[in-house]
C-alpha cells in the first residue's frame, strides 16, 4: 500500500488516483498525515481492506511530506562504502547517527532555497517506523517498519565542515533540506526491500547511481542497533545514508546552482523533482 | 508562572500545590503537557488569570518532563569556555549544534541507568520555545521563549568519540539520558534571565559550579541564530551547554557508578534528583 499527504490531509494512493483516509474511514483515523503510523498496526488492517470506489484523480504537486511530524529524524552518515572514500572518511564500524531537524522536511516536489555557501545533494532511502519498540532484534526488525519512502539529505557543506566539531545537524536542516516523498510504500509492495536502485541527476545528468544492497549497515541492522539506545517509535524516520556521488566528492567539486532540477529515485518508490532557487536573504548561524 | 507536566497532565504550580489545567480551563486547553507550548500566547494569557482556588498538594516525585513532545530537541556542545578547555576543544566561533533524540527525556525525579560506558553528568539551562518563528532578531528572541527548565545532557563518553565523527546524538540519548523539570518558569519570575547560578553535585559533592552569565553564546543570540536555519517551533526545547566540572574533564576522569545521587540546581528554576542504578540488559550499537 502506499500513504501519503495531499494538502496535508492522509491520503491512501492507487495510481494516479487518492483516497481520502478520514471521509472514508467513518471517523477511525482522522486528517493528520502523522496519525497513520501513531497507530500503524489498526491503520494497516483498515488499508489493507480499504475501497478505492471514492478515490479520485489527484495533482502530484499537492503531495507533502508523507510522514510531517516525526518524533525523530535519526540520519545515518557515511553508510555506502564509496561515499565514505569520497568523503576521505573512514569506513565506519558501527552507524555513525545523527539528526535532521524535524522543521526541515517538505514534500516530494518544489523548490530548495540555495543558501549561501555550497548546496549539494545526498538521495537516501528512507524507513518509516511503525510498530514502537527497544531493544529489537535483527530478526523482529522488519515488523517495526511501517514502509519506505525517498529522502533527500541536502546538505550546506561550507556549515557542515565548520567549527570544532561537525555540523552535521545544522548543515542538513536548513528550509526544505529535507525532502521525502512521493508516498510511503509498505514493503510487501518490494521484490528485495534490501536491493533497490537509488540514484539521483542534476539537469538528466546522472550524478548518483547505486544499489541499497550497498548499504554497510542495512534497514534490519540499523533498526535493530538504533533501538538497543533508542526508543524508537512509530512515524520516526531513519534516512539511512548516501551512496557516492555527491557535489562534495567529485573532482573539482561541484555544487547546487540556481535553476538546476534535481530528481532523486528508488526503485519501487518512485520519483521526486525540486528545483534549487536562489534567495535574497542572508543566513548566518 | 510555573508550568509542569503531573502524572503527564499539564499542570500550573503554586508553591506546593498544582492546579489541573484541563479541568479548570473549561476545555479551553486539553490534558496534555505539550498543548501549552503549542497554543503558548493563548495559554499564557489564560494561565496569567488563573484561579489556584482549585490546586492541591502534589508529590513531586509524581512530576514528568515538563515539555514532553519537543518537535525538535536542539543542544549546544561547548558553550562555556571553561568547558571548551576541560574537553580539550576549541573555543567555538559559532554554536556548535547537536540533537538530542526526544525518546531519551524524562522528568526530574527517577533513575539513570547506567550503560555500558563512561556516563557523565552535564547540568543546563534548557530554553522552552513559546511563540515560533524563522530570521528572529536578537532584539526579538526574547518574545519567543515561554521559559526556562532544567536539564541534564547524561552522556556516555565511549561511544560519543568514538567512529569517524562524533556520536555526540546517540551518546546523550539512551533511555533516561534526558532529565527535565521541575517545571518550566517563564522569564518574568527570574531577576536576571542571563545570570543564574547553576551546579551540579554527585552524593553531595560539587562537581559544576557557574553562573549562565558565562555562556559563550547567550539566550537571545542561540535563538536568533538558530532562527536562521531552523523554523524554531513551540514547545521546541534548547540545551544550551554545559559549564565545566564534567567527570571527562577531571584528572583523574571520574564516571557515575551505580547508587550515586545525582543533584541538579538552576536558580529561580529549582533543583532535580536523579539515582544512577546498574542495568543487566547490554547495550550495544
Amino acid at each position: 500500500m502506499r500513504v501519503a499527504n495531499l494538502n496535508g490531509r492522509l491520503v491512501l494512493l492507487d495510481g494516479d488516483r487518492a483516497l481520502d483516509v478520514a471521509t472514508t474511514s467513518s471517523g477511525a483515523f482522522g486528517p493528520d498525515p502523522q496519525t497513520a503510523y501513531v497507530s500503524w498496526e489498526s491503520f494497516a488492517e483498515w488499508a489493507r481492506g480499504a475501497d478505492f470506489a471514492q478515490a479520485v484523480p489527484f495533482d502530484a504537486a499537492q503531495l507533502g511530506p508523507p510522514v510531517p511530524a516525526p518524533s525523530q529524524v535519526i540520519a545515518i552518515g557515511l553508510n555506502y562504502r564509496e561515499h565514505a572514500i569520497e568523503s576521505n572518511l573512514a569506513i565506519p564500524d558501527a552507524p555513525a547517527v545523527f539528526s535532521k531537524f524535524a522543521s526541515c522536511l517538505t514534500g516530494p516536489v518544489g523548490d530548495i532555497p540555495l543558501v549561501p555557501g555550497n548546496v549539494d545533494w545526498e538521495a537516501e532511502l528512507v524507513v518509516v517506523i511503525g510498530r514502537s519498540g527497544r531493544g529489537i532484534s535483527v530478526a523482529d526488525a522488519w515488523s517495526h517498519v511501517a514502509g519506505f519512502t525517498i529522502g533527500q539529505d541536502i546538505s550546506e557543506r561550507v556549515l557542515q565542515t565548520s567549527g570544532p566539531a561537525p555540523q552535521f545537524g545544522l548543515a542538513k536542516s536548513f528550509e526544505s533540506f529535507g525532502p521525502t516523498g512521493p508516498a510511503v510504500v509498505t514493503v510487501d509492495e518490494l521484490d528485495d526491500p534490501d536491493d533497490l536502485a537509488i540514484g539521483s541527476s542534476l539537469d538528466g545528468e546522472v550524478m548518483q547511481d547505486s544499489r541499497t544492497s550497498e548499504l554497510i549497515f542495512p534497514v534490519a541492522e540499523l533498526v535493530s542497533r538504533l533501538s538497543h539506545v533508542l526508543q524508537l517509535r512509530g512515524g520516526d524516520l531513519i534516512f539511512t545514508g548516501t551512496p557516492s556521488g555527491v557535489g562534495m566528492g567529485r573532482t573539482p567539486p561541484r555544487f547546487a546552482r540556481a535553476g538546476q532540477e534535481l530528481r532523486t529515485r528508488i526503485e519501487g518508490l518512485g520519483e521526486m523533482r525540486h528545483r534549487f532557487v536562489a534567495v535574497d536573504s542572508a543566513t548566518r548561524v
